[in-house]
């Protein structure tokens, strides 16, 4: 076989997707096809590293160039992702060493993984494990969440674009309340992701680029929720403009740390209440103040909304994957490729890398520097550290009115060994 | 006053906002401006038609050409709105008179109003009125609605952008349950508006543009609640695809005519549960299947949704306002404009007119031709009306990341009457 001596490089993503994941694996197998002096093939991990559990590697090599540029604007995980974790290699040893045997059987020497905390504590595991066995595989964590809680980056690819979604949806529906507020609707509240990190809370703060827009309120899951100050605020707000927009964080929490919405209460089936802040804060209006009111709750649509994608955020993405094949050709193992903002007036940002070991199970949340005295608000701090990552808009081509996201064949490579 | 005998133009916005209506003021405001040799200035009411019963009248000559044409990409209502109707002239007579009074005493001899079934009916009574009382003035009515449920006209201002923003939502929320399901979300739920007429839920299923894409049901409100089938149904979509994708009308009623998230069930406060029908059905498919899910409520963010703007939808809500100033030139009166669809291959349209009397009181609800056999999709024949009128792309300018949208001063007129 002519490419035997080039090892074959594997790639996986990992949890929730993103607007942008496609974009870095669009980084990933373009700058290894343009390397094909040195690199072999691009694996992908079927359902992430699942794919790679199961020896179900997607042959991204049979995929156009045009398909795989499309998946540059393409949102969701275009070769599936799944929630799995690897264990600790003492409990589950034989999974680590069966995921290194299906690489040996196809020739990867490089392991890309491509997911939030837990998929770089995965690929440090990996890293080690494959290190132990004398097997040479170089692990590159490359960081996604839409969550930007990853520590050792100053921002997650993901993250720009949810927060881009959610402050122009937060304007856009701030504007339709301010239309309707004189005769009907007073409070609108709008639910967004982050179930313990509150920077796309935070981000719905961009909306309001003068005094007094929308939202009048934000809440953190970062601070526990006070009724008494909660209410007061929304009064205060509908007395002062007439009406009060809220964007509120599913992962709002009580003084004792539980979420509100997991506090006892129970559907219309009586199961315990799961999700659903935006009704329970709008019931607890409702029951307080008498206001009338909407709500949304945005859920996957602001993770996928590649339609609104920051272009930043975007190119980003798109760098981590392209610095992530560089790296393994440069050489380095168990790295994570980061995000890194240059110290200037203007926004420069560049990728670098950081040890793997340095990653695993830590957790950034939005610090209280960030958070206005009164905590309803963001800081001018918050609004320079997120801004930049809004700016710019990174469009899809358009067909029949709807975006033409790519469509793979995703063909698996034969396997090689027993299941 | 060298305007004395050029007269003034009113114009209100009423009820929902939606993405486009502004581009109807846009189109009003900029036609009378380039025909300052005919018309007076453009007075508009301060939340709709209450600003003309408070003689609350926004001078729209206080604002800049630049403003102006910003309103063409600005969502939701820049005078405000209100849900206000007048009812009947003789139960009411007084407050028609005092219509025809503040019209008097500033001079209008143009009354255009930009509303739904409701709206068209006040119109048509204000016409009355005002020939019963002796008092010139031409009545226009100017259609807009999110619903598409106005008659007599083929497709309302206002829907287009809405059907672009669910199918593109259910496009995209689709592609990340696809890329999850393996191991996890199984079931995907996107609530939006229309609680009489599904031509919203309907709009969804362009989302689906190759077969078996989401989504895989939609519920209608036309068609009473089938939990058997629809249970089924959902069971088959997992079985067959590995997941499925389910877009609700909020206006989904049982077989009795009742909305299905009216029946009884109560919120965390004990309040009737109103709305939340993507919760409902989430609820019912846990206890039914078991399934893991995941639900959106789009809420206001569908209307509001400036940022994917349909094209064709900005042009023919532009369109409309021109066509009204144009039309009180020629010296209609009674008319409401309409958008007529060209029998021809490719779509074309233009602007007609129809008498309100015509109008006033009825409602299109999406036939069930439309509406594929199992109740459960759309047919070819509802994909070949929709998908025109979603076609291209209308984006807002952007400064700091979101969208730059208009903010206009809205100084009244002084009053001349009394309260």
């Amino acid at each position: 076989m002519a490419a035997a001596n080039k090892r074959n490089i594997f790639y996986a993503q990992s949890g929730g997707p993103t607007a942008v994941i496609n974009a870095t694996a669009c980084g990933v197998i373009e700058t290894a096809r343009a390397q094909r002096d040195y690199f072999g093939k691009v694996y992908a991990g079927k359902n992430g590293i699942l794919g790679a559990l199961a020896e179900e590697l997607i042959d991204t090599s049979k995929e156009s160039a045009a398909t795989i540029a499309a998946l540059r604007h393409t949102p969701a995980s275009a070769f599936g992702s799944c929630r799995y974790k690897l264990q600790s290699i003492e409990n589950k040893r034989a999974e680590f060493e069966r995921l290194i045997e299906v690489c040996a059987a196809h020739n990867i020497g490089y392991f890309l993984y491509n997911g939030g905390n837990d998929s770089q504590d995965t690929s440090h595991k990996i890293a080690t494990v494959s290190q132990q066995l004398g097997y040479p595989m170089q692990c590159i964590g490359l960081p996604k969440t839409i969550d930007n809680d990853l520590v050792m980056t100053d921002n997650c690819p993901g993250f720009g674009s949810v927060a881009k979604y959610v402050a122009v949806a937060t304007r856009e529906a701030g504007l339709d309340v301010a239309s309707m507020h004189a005769s009907s609707t007073k409070v609108f509240i709008l639910e967004v992701m982050g179930r313990h990190a509150g920077w796309i809370a935070a981000a719905t703060g961009l909306a309001n680029q003068t005094r007094d827009l929308p939202p009048h309120i934000i809440l953190f899951p970062e601070l526990a929720f006070n009724a008494t100050a909660f209410i007061n605020k929304v009064k205060q707000c509908v007395q002062r403009y007439g009406y009060c927009v809220i964007a509120a964080s599913e992962g709002v929490r009580d003084s004792k740390g539980r979420f509100l919405t997991n506090s006892g209460t129970t559907d219309a089936f009586g199961h315990v209440q799961l999700g659903g802040m935006a009704p329970y804060l709008a019931a607890l209006i409702k029951t307080k103040l008498g206001y009338k009111y909407h709500w949304a709750v945005a859920d996957y649509l602001q993770r996928a909304a590649a339609h609104i994608a920051s272009k930043t955020d975007n190119e980003q993405a798109y760098a981590i994957g392209r610095a992530g094949v560089l790296a393994a050709r440069a050489g380095k193992n168990a790295v994570m490729m980061s995000i890194q903002r240059r110290a200037s007036k203007k926004y420069t940002w560049q990728v670098g890398t950081v040890p793997l070991a340095k990653i695993a199970n830590r957790e950034k949340t939005v610090p209280r520097r960030f958070i206005s005295k009164d905590g309803f608000g963001i800081t001018q701090a918050c609004r320079d550290y997120i801004e930049p990552l809004i700016i710019g808009e990174s469009y899809p081509a358009y067909k029949g009115g709807i975006p033409q996201y790519a469509q793979l064949k995703n063909i698996l490579v034969k396997k090689k060994l027993k299941a």
